[in-house]
């Protein structure tokens, strides 16, 4: 059986092989499967190391996706929890340190086919869904949210949507303090994304 | 009386009923009283519930504006001090977790109104003032800012009043790090936004 | 010989005699020395105050750059480390408070000259070590970086140099959770801004 470790290493030096693809060219559309693998789609050229980690990942299929790092020097914590979308490029999801949670810029990506979600509402409210279940893998609920950002390309047309989804994802009042601006574009040309930092204090 | 949860609960159902005003379109400006109601402003079409609710407001008058909201499961305490701006939609101006203190984006929103202050600097000054407002609140001091972000629409002409603002305010260095940027948009197409975060350790 | 606390003001005092030079118009294109003296380019108009400061600061040659700033009300520490970039401007590159660093918003500016490093991949690089040196001042590494936003002004030329960076100054996985957008402009027109918050905390 693969260690863990052996597995995060694996997962990032696929990425590398790969790079190629994942910035921001809207010609070179790819998705992955659970194991964070480009696979090859129409009119993409072949990544080189395709096939070879096609067959890789089969054998560590048992492996747990959610693969522990060790803390950085300081402690800081680097999250992966199972069922979070698999990153490529030189990022991870979320960080813990000492009391507070860290997550990344999350945008609608499907963690099931790391593809995006279609539909602007439902787009947007995967985004706050990826968001919220890095939270919750360290105890954080949104209640527990302490700020948001969140950035979109165009505020007449999202920023009614995100207030949607808020609302039906924290259900009342309160809601976090935010920032909403928009900016001139995102990854993959996406529409919206929302960074924000949780509370889960080690003893309560 | 109106115990304050419930003042808080009617300031969001209000707030809901209105979403259509409150979303970006230059056409439909709006204002509101100390209470948060919007009036209907000239050009605007009639608040389906405004009626009612500035009577509503009137019951409500000697309840503290400031309603106390309940932790959050991990103790986020959200903030709504007396004097800060209303919020409208799916956001709250602050929270305290911990030994910080998270401010919303803040822009040059007057309190007493609601509406946005007229000329540049002026509203610049508001949008810093609003922001200390709430960091006082929970006992810190611009002087415990421990970051900001600048949002501008034009670095050439907003950053120089920002550069302004800022050395009236804190008066003389050191200056909290600040990031500075200039975006393509700002809610209600506004000139400039600033989040920060603050220090407020709850034993000194 | 200058205390240090006078030197501080001192510089900025000095900032804002000069802070029409420091407001992004291109035509006024300025650099400093190491004591954050403005000098005089072919071009711009005469700072004022330039021979009394230049003058100045050589009697303050032997004093530490790295004045020290009496902690914030609340205990928050600005940082000025030997090494990092001058701030013109009312900004500092950092703060500590409690267990936590804050980075300001870091660009490839030389801290040697005040001035941008030419090229695109070189001018990013400085950005993280501008970075990197500040948060190594107060005891935490890029692996203690508990988040980052990474701002752009192209997402398609910049994105991927970005990651080649960072994977150079990270060797390897993990890396901190990270959001990058696109913005309209970057102060002086520059063309990377990354902002970054460390864990480092008191007693380990």
């Amino acid at each position: 059986m693969v260690p863990p470790s052996l597995l995060h290493e694996f997962s990032h030096a696929e990425t590398r092989a790969c790079v190629q693809c994942l910035d921001g060219n809207p010609e070179n559309r790819h998705h992955s499967n659970q194991f964070g693998v480009h696979l090859r789609t129409p009119g993409q050229r072949e990544c080189a190391m395709g096939r070879f980690l096609l067959a890789f990942a089969a054998i560590v299929v048992t492996t747990s996706i959610a693969s522990a790092q060790s803390p950085s020097p300081n402690g800081v914590k680097t999250l992966n929890p199972a069922g979070a979308i698999k990153t490529t490029g030189t990022w991870d999801v979320g960080t813990r340190a000492g009391d507070f949670v860290f997550v990344a810029g999350m945008r609608g990506i499907d963690p099931k086919t790391n593809t995006l979600v279609q539909g602007d509402e439902a787009r947007i409210r995967q985004a706050f869904l990826n968001m919220k279940l890095i939270a919750e893998s360290e105890g954080a609920s949104l209640r527990d949210c302490v700020r948001i950002v969140v950035y979109v390309t165009d505020m007449f047309r999202f920023r009614p949507l995100v207030n949607k989804v808020q609302e039906e994802l924290w259900g009342k009042p309160p809601y976090p303090p935010r920032t909403i601006i928009e900016v001139h574009r995102l990854n993959q040309d996406d529409i919206t994304e929302v960074e924000g930092t949780f509370y889960a204090p080690m003893k309560k």
